[in-house]
C-alpha cells in the first residue's frame, strides 16, 4: 500500500495551496471577454511590470502562449521561424505553429546548455534576395530555462547577443520563458533584465509557480492587442477568469521565493543519484529544478521496471528514453521527500540488479 | 451615482455563486494534461451521460468547443461546412474555422426562428461527381438556441430531420448548443433527446448556467479522443482544471432549474417593452432568455443615447444595430431588477422624446 | 458515326489556331524563373497596358489567378473576403482561398444579372469595433462576365460604385475577369475602363480568347511582385513559358475581335431555342457568349437523355441542373455549327417527346 | 561584346529543340480539365510505365509536384514530414508545405552524399504514444539526385532501406526525383527500380531533359486521383496542355540518352577546375551534371567579381556562398563550350589575382 506520494514527473503537478484556494474563493471577477475582469486586469498589469514590458495577457496554457506569440509575430503568410531542434515548441506542441499557424520552421541545433550557436542562427537567416524561393525569416525563439536541455539557463549575455542579432536582421525575438523565474533565481538576475532583448515572452504560472492553470504573454501594447484577438480566435478567451488570476497572483507572491529551494533539492538529489552505482548525472548541468539521469547499461525494459518499482513506493518519475529518466523538483516536494526518493531509487537499483543476476541476465541488468 | 447594477448584456456576465466558490476552494485536483484531473474526469463523465453521448471534454470557451468540433469533423484538407448565415460560428468566432482551420464555409439563410430550410441545406451539399471543382461537404452545423435569431429553439423534429438528411448524404451533424439547456427547458424535452441526432455538441457552462469559465464538447469516444489532441494543439489543455470543473458541477446542479425563471422574466420584460410607445418586440419570438427589441424611427445616435441613459441607471444592455437592442436574462437578474429595468427604459424613452421635441428634431427622435 | 463535332460545353475547349502553333514553334524563350523569359516579359507588359495597370503576371490557370489575387490581398492571418454566393471563386475553385489560403468567406446574394446589391455588400463589411470577434473584411470580389449568372456583364457604373464603396471602407477590389473581354466587347467599353476601379484583375487567355493555356493577373507593381512570389510557392512558376505566352499573344491579336461574333451566334441560338416547344431561354439575359436554357416539365433523366442524343450527333453541351443546360459559344463554332445545333436540339426534343408518348410517360416527358 | 553564351546556371535554362517545337506545333490537344487531353493522356501513361507506377500526372513545375505529393500524403491536419535539412523542398520551395499546406517539418541532417543516416531518420519518427504532444509522422522525403549535395545519387540499396524503414513504421516515402533520370543513368539502374520503394515520385521534365515546361508526379491510382484534385485547387490544371506534353514526350525520347554526355562533361570540367590554382573541387563527388567548386581564400566580393568577369565572356554561373560557385551541365553545352568555360575561368582567376596583387590586397584576393 502506498502511503506517500512524491510526484516528480513535472512541476506542472503542483496543486493549489490553501492561500490560492482562498484567493479563488474570494476573487472579484467580471466578464473578461465583454470587457475586463478586474482581477485579470490587475494581474496582467503586475506581470507586465515584473517582466518589464508594456502589456500582458493571461492565457489557459503555455502551449497557447507560445502559439499566439509566434503567430502574432508571423502574421503574414510565408513566414519562417528559427528555433532550437530540441525546443519545447518544436518537439512538444503538436507542431501547432505549422499545422494550425502555417509557419515554416527552421531548426538550429541546440547545444547541451540550451543555446544555439550564434553563427548557426545567423546562417539560418534567409537572404532577402532569394525571396522568390525562400520563406521570410521573421522570428527567433529561445527557451529559458530549456526543458529538454536539463532545465539549463540562458545568460543575460547570450540572450542579449541573440537580441542584437535579431535586431540587426530586422527579426523579432520570442522567449519561451515557461520557467523564466527559475532562470532568474538561479542566475540572480531580475527577470525583466533576462528578457530585456525579447519582443515577447511567455511565462507559465502552473509549473514551478504552482498556480492551478495559466500562462502569461508579455510584449508591447500593439503585440498584446493582436494577441488578445488571436486568443479569441483560438478559443482562449475566458469569462470570469479572475478566479484563475487570483490564484496566479498568490503564486507570484508566495512561490517565486521557493524556487531557490527547488534548485537546492535538485542539486542534493543529483549528487545523491550520482553516487548510486550505475546511475549517472552530469551534476554540473543541474542548474535549476530538473534532473536527467542516465541508467548505465540499460534498456527500455530496465527503465520501465525502475519506474514501476518507484511507483509502488509512491514515487512518480518520467522516463524520457530507453536509458534516462527525468525528475522535476517543485515546492510541494519536501527535503524529506527528496531523501525518501533517493533511498527508494537506491533500493530499486539494487533490487533490479539482484533479480537480473539471479536470472543470469547481468549483461542487460543495471 | 449608480447604486444598482443590472447587467443584461449577456448571460456570460453571471458571476460564480457562493456554492461555486466553495466548490472551487475544495476541489480535488490533479494534472489533467499529464493524466486526468479527478474532478474533470467526473464532470466530463456526468456531462456525457446528461447529453447522451459516449464522452465529453472540458474546454476553456464556447469558441474553442465549436472550433475543435468543426475541425475534428473536417480533419482532411478540402472540407466544406454548411452553416447558418447568421450563426455564431459564422459571425462571432473570427472566422477561425477558416482562418485557423482551413475549412471552407457554405452558408444557408437562417430563418427568423433559427432554422435553415431543409431544401436549402440539401441543395448546398456538393455533388461528389464534381469533386474536381468542389470542396467536400463534410458537416452541417445547427445552433440551438440560436443567439442571433432571438434565442429561439430548434425542435426535436427539426433537429432529427437535419440529422436524417446528414446521414443520408454521409455528413456529420454538429450542434452549437451553447444554450442547449435553455432549449431543453423551454421545449420540455430532455437535453439528450434534443441532441440525439448530432455527432457532436458544444455546451457552454459560463452562460445561463453561470459557471465562471468553460464549455464542454460531447460526442463519440473516437471523436473526443481526437478533440483532446486538438485541444492540446490549440493550447486549451489546462493543468489543475478541476477547479473550474468543480464550479461547473455546481452550475449544473443549481442553475439548470433556474433557466425557466429566466425565460419567465424575459417574457415579462418583452411584454412590458412592447407596451412602451415606439418600442417593438415580437413577443412570440421570445422563447428563452433573450429579447431583441426595435426602437422605431430610430438611428444609431438614438440607440446609443438610450443605452447611455440606461447605463447611468446601472442598466447595461447591448445595442446590436442602429435600431435594435439586445437584452439577455440570467439567474442573477431578479424580478425586481426586471421591473426596475422596464421602468428605466420607459423613462429613458420619454426623456429622449422630450429632448428631441424641444430641439424640433421630432423626425429623428423616438 | 459522328462526322462532326460541335463542342459547346465551354469556351475553354478552343484549340490553338495555326497562327498560335506557329508562334509557339518560333517563340523566343528563356528561363522565366531564374530571370525573365523575353516573350513572357513582352506579353505581360502588353497585358498590363491593355488592362490599364502597372504590371501583369502570366499563370497556368484562372483558378490560380484568382487564388493568388485573393491571397495577396489577404496576406495577414484573419482576413475575410466578400464575394457572390454564385461566384466562380465560391463555387468552382475547391474552396481554395479557405482550404489552402485560410481566408474566411462572406457571401452576398448574386442577383440574376451577376451584381450584388450595394447595400448588402456594405452590410456584410465587418465593424472594426468588433475586431475581437470578427475576421477583418479585406477584399470584395466581383466577376465580369458572371459565368453562373448566364455570362452577364457588370457595367462600368456598377463596378465603379463597388470600387468607391471598397475605397470608402479601406477595402481592395478584385475582379475575376476570366471573360472580361467578352464584357468589354458587349458593352462597347475599353477593357481598361471596365476594371479601372479594381486593385487586381484576373483574365483568362484559354477561354474565349482561345489560347491553349494560361491566365493573367494585373495590378500594381507591388501587388504583382507579391503575386510572383506566391506563384512560385504554389508551383505556378514555369521555365520556358514564352511558348505559352507566344500563343496568348496571338489570341489577343486575333480573337478579341471574334468575340462579337460569338455573342451574335449566342443570340441567334437563344432565339431559336426559345421557339422550340418546351424549351425556354431568357433571351434578354444572353448578353455575351453563354446560354442557359430550361427544359420545361423536365427531370434529370430527361436532361441526361437530351444530352446523350445530342452527343450522338457530335454536339457536346453541359447539363447544369435537373432542368437546365448550358451552351457556350466560341470562335471555333461556325454559324453553320450553330444552325446544325439548333436543328439537332429540335429533333432531339421531338424524339424524346415521341418516345415518352409511346410509353405513356407523358407526365415525365418533355 | 559577348559573342557566345554558355549558360551554366542550371539545367532549367535548356531551350526547346526543333523537334520539340515541331511536336508542339502539331500536337493533338483537347481540354484536359473538362476531360482529358489525348497527348497528356498518352504522356502520363508513358511516364507511369517508365517509372513503374500505376498512374502519372503532368503539373506545371517541380515545386508543384513536390507540394502536391507531400500534401496528398499529409491530407489530415497535424502531419509531420521527415526530410533533409539541405533538401530542395526545405530550402527552395518557400516553405510551401507549411505555409500553404500546414505540414510540420522535421529535418534530419543531410550527409554530403545526400543521404540521411537511417538511425537519425528512425529517431526522428514520433512515438505514437505521445500523440497528445506530437504531430503525426506521416512521410519521409528523399531527393535523388540531391541538388544541394552536388547532384549526388542515392543508390537503390539506400533507397530500398529507407523504404523498408518507412513501411515498418507505417509511413509513406516520397522521392523528389527532379533529376532522377540523371541518377538512373549515372548508376546504370533503370529508373523504375530506383524508385521502387517510393509511394510517390516527382520528376522534372524541364531540367536535364530539356522540355520547356513541366514536371510529373507518379504513384498509385488513388494517389494520382487525389493529386489531380489538389492540382485543380492550386491552379495547376491546364486546358490544352498537350502542347507541353508533346514537347515533354520528345524530351523523353531524345534527351535521356544525352545525360551521360552531360555527366562526362561535368567530370571533364571538374578535373580541369581542380587544376586551377586556388580553385578546389571534390571531383569524386561529381557524380552527375553538377559541380560545386570552392574558391580558396575567398570572400563574397571575390566570388561576385569572378562571376562578373565570366559574364563578360558570356558564361553564366551561380554563386552559392561567399566562397563557392555552382555549375550545371546540360545537353545544350557542347564540349567546346566546356573547354571555353575552363579557359575563361582560368584567365579570370589570374586576372583577379593580378589586380589584387597590384593593390596589395593579396590577403583577400584569390
Amino acid at each position: 500500500m502506498v502511503t506517500r506520494t512524491v510526484d516528480l514527473r513535472s512541476d506542472t503537478v503542483t496543486k493549489p495551496t490553501e492561500a490560492m484556494r482562498a484567493a479563488m474563493a474570494n476573487a472579484e471577477v467580471d466578464d473578461d471577454v465583454l470587457g475586463s475582469d478586474p482581477t485579470a486586469y490587475r494581474f496582467e498589469a503586475e506581470m507586465a511590470k515584473i517582466m518589464g514590458k508594456e502589456a500582458a495577457l493571461f492565457v489557459p496554457s503555455g502551449t497557447m502562449s507560445n502559439l499566439i506569440s509566434v503567430l502574432v509575430h508571423c502574421e503574414v503568410r510565408g513566414c519562417e521561424v528559427i528555433l532550437g531542434d530540441n525546443s519545447h515548441i518544436h518537439i512538444y506542441e503538436n507542431g501547432g505553429i505549422s499545422t494550425i499557424g502555417n509557419v515554416h520552421t527552421r531548426t538550429v541545433k541546440n547545444n547541451p546548455d540550451g543555446t544555439m550557436d550564434l553563427a548557426l542562427i545567423e546562417s539560418a537567416i534567409r537572404d532577402p534576395l532569394g525571396e522568390l524561393y525562400y520563406p521570410t525569416t521573421t522570428l527567433i525563439c529561445l527557451e529559458n530555462t530549456h526543458a529538454n536541455c536539463g532545465g539549463r539557463n540562458l545568460s543575460v549575455e547570450y540572450t542579449d547577443k541573440v537580441g542584437e542579432l535579431a535586431k540587426r536582421h530586422g527579426l523579432k525575438l520570442h522567449i519561451d520563458g515557461a520557467r523564466i523565474f527559475n532562470a532568474s533565481v538561479a542566475l540572480g538576475v531580475p527577470v525583466h533584465r533576462l528578457v530585456q532583448a525579447a519582443d515577447s515572452v511567455s511565462v507559465c504560472l502552473s509549473k514551478g509557480l504552482g498556480a492551478p492553470v495559466g500562462s502569461v504573454i508579455v510584449g508591447s501594447k500593439t503585440f498584446i492587442s493582436k494577441a488578445k484577438r488571436l486568443r479569441k480566435t483560438l478559443g482562449g478567451g475566458m469569462r470570469q477568469v479572475g478566479i484563475l488570476c487570483a490564484a496566479a497572483f498568490v503564486a507570484l507572491q508566495e512561490n517565486v521565493s521557493k524556487l531557490e529551494g527547488d534548485h537546492r533539492k535538485a542539486k542534493f538529489l543529483a549528487d545523491g543519484l550520482n553516487q548510486i552505482k550505475r546511475l549517472k548525472v552530469d551534476t554540473a548541468s543541474v542548474e535549476t529544478n530538473m534532473i536527467f539521469f542516465d541508467v548505465l547499461e540499460s534498456s527500455s525494459t530496465i527503465v520501465v521496471k525502475l519506474c514501476k518499482i518507484l511507483e509502488e513506493h509512491g514515487i512518480l518519475v518520467m522516463p524520457v528514453s530507453s536509458s534516462s529518466i527525468r525528475i522535476v523538483l517543485h515546492h510541494q516536494i519536501s527535503e524529506s521527500d527528496a531523501q525518501y526518493t533517493l533511498s527508494c531509487i537506491q533500493k530499486a537499483v539494487l533490487q533490479i540488479q539482484a533479480e537480473t543476476s539471479e536470472k543470469g541476465e547481468g549483461d542487460v541488468g543495471i
